[in-house]
């Protein structure tokens, strides 16, 4: 996408062919920041810490992690800890754990000797799942568009009204975005779209990289607190609402960012659809539901307690938000059980949130 | 209740006897500070900007208001013009046109000559209504602990985990508070209560005042974003639900700060149960329903892009969370529908979210 005039992806390649840049994102929405990574550590820390996040984006940045840490050493041994490494990053993304096995596959196949070809065939398998996590937004993109297209024709009204939790944007991918890779194909087309934009605490990813994503792109959005949504699905404020995954589980329950399952609740009691876009890649054929089973990340309660901005002053700064003697927790995502989910859209096309229509499409 | 050591109320009488102490709930939790209002304007303007807050302590701080204006001058005029600006500071609760009417009630029955008298009956009916508040809610306090008292006899669990949002304690009330006053009840009655805190964005009264209220009374607390409280639902972590009400429509719906309604959504799918505790003077008898008749207000948008919070260095501070071109919107109320609410706590007893219920409780 277009930063400044530039066209950007979230990670690529250096000049020098082997180490891997990415936008540090922890500094967005003030500052656009460029950031080299040189080693396995160096990937490891950019998933752990969010420099990069959003579940493709993660399967991607670790598949490079196995490329930076080959070139180091191309043992088995290295090969396998450096995985274990990446695996221990975050737990709930099933891309990681994909992206990372698709990698041990590849590499396994050729000789422990074979260091140079060890080497390329790690580079090529981490271009090639970014090249096809681009293709899969592209393609949630055109399928999201007709939906968004078939909305509007329906409700005749002079905007549409698109609510997103957290952000599922071409940051969170390798390029377009799962949910809103709807939204820039539909604004693309000259639809009068508006997006309702989820602050998403407690880490504001919706405040500080949707808001930022979609202004970059000139398209009119406006933020809200969370707690405001179903508000504005009851006074009629909302066409539909999009959100990602992080994973999903083979029955269509959808596990995303903290506070998704809220929004879908009102979306049912409201009778606003309720979309969840997704590549092929967070789909975890293996987890037959969501709400037991899917492990849930719990993050350090300072991410509750405590909040950074940018002053008036210009600097950054990080303030607290409780009193200094209480506790807080921070479970970082939420299961929407698929009940309350109208429809995924994926990069084979629409289907219902449910078993057998994902393996239709999947031909599972 | 306790501060440091020392019985307060949220509004008094100075020792002067004229002029009246509020606790300026903008500095809390970092800074515990008293303001003296000694004119009308400073009562509208505590009201207005948040100083003082919560639909009870906001009908107590304007009938104080009004006592305020009958001393600069005791006309009907003044009385009028008085009573209008208290009404304009906030919409939405209704409690603030409660105290309002019952003062001009009062005080028009008297001749404008008789100045004194007039001051003197002012100050009168505001310390009643004071006062009726504090019964009130030590009445909420007894109903609602035989609630919580039941579900704790019924689930056998070693801790009574109640979920709450935005601040309906003590600092909301003139004493005890609404949706906190079962849970001072409890804990006082020795129950194992622990409170699931929502912080309540934008202006966070959950995590700066509930949770320095439970703090300040030793009630153990865990603050979480608005977002995890439905996650916490579908894990079997909250045993009940209680928040307060701005304005409580005849047929049960219940217009709360903004994220009420998604929590009673949440609370609905999970079958926990979602109690809303309310004093009469919370009840609009005119108002036959929520959802499309009771007035939201919408507050300004920096309180949904920037945030103050204490630094490291010990001062408050305020920081930008937004792209500096991105808009935001700020609604700071929605409205539960009553058929979501397992029961009202009323200071007569505990009846269903219905016109009927409520009507013979009250004997209208």
């Amino acid at each position: 996408m277009i930063v400044k005039g530039k066209s950007y992806r979230t990670i690529w390649l250096s000049d020098d062919k082997w180490s891997v840049n990415i936008i540090n994102q922890l500094a967005l929405p003030h500052q656009f920041i460029i950031r080299r990574l040189k080693t396995l550590e160096d990937a490891a820390d950019a998933i752990a810490t969010m420099k990069v996040r959003g579940a493709p984006l993660i399967g991607a940045t670790a598949a490079y992690g196995i490329c930076l840490a080959l070139r180091k050493e191309a043992s088995n041994s290295r090969l396998f800890s450096a995985a274990e490494t990446l695996l221990d990053t975050r737990p709930t993304a099933v891309n990681l754990q994909w992206a990372v096995n698709k990698m041990l596959n590849l590499i396994k196949k050729i000789p422990e000797s074979d260091r140079e070809r060890r080497i390329s065939v790690a580079y090529h398998g981490a271009s090639q799942i970014c090249e096809k996590d681009v293709i899969a937004c592209k393609k949630i993109g055109k399928y999201g568009l007709k939906l968004i297209q078939s909305i509007h024709n329906a409700n005749k009204k002079n905007r549409i009204n698109i609510l997103t939790h957290c952000n599922a944007g071409w940051l969170a991918a390798v390029d377009y975005g799962t949910a809103l890779a709807p939204i820039y194909a539909a604004h693309e087309s000259g639809l009068p779209i508006h997006v309702w934009v989820d602050e998403t605490r407690p880490r504001n990813q919706g405040a500080s990289l949707t808001a930022w994503e979609l202004g970059q792109q000139g398209i009119s959005h406006t933020v809200i607190v969370d707690n405001a949504g179903g508000h504005l699905m009851q006074k009629g404020e909302v066409d539909l609402c999009i959100t990602g995954t992080d994973r999903t589980a083979s029955n269509g329950d959808v596990c995303n960012k903290i506070g998704t399952y809220l929004k879908a609740l009102a979306a049912k009691d409201t009778n606003v659809p309720f979309y969840v876009a997704l590549p092929e890649s967070t789909i975890d054929w293996s987890m037959k539901s969501g709400v037991d089973h899917i492990p849930i990340e719990e993050r350090d309660a300072e991410e509750v307690t405590h909040i950074e901005g940018y002053t008036k002053e210009g600097s950054l700064s990080k303030v607290r938000l409780v009193p200094t003697d209480s506790l807080a927790i921070n479970p970082s995502f939420d299961v929407t059980p698929a009940k309350f989910i109208t429809a995924l859209i994926t990069d084979r096309g629409v289907c219902k949130a449910k078993k057998s229509s994902l393996k239709l499409l999947y031909r599972r």
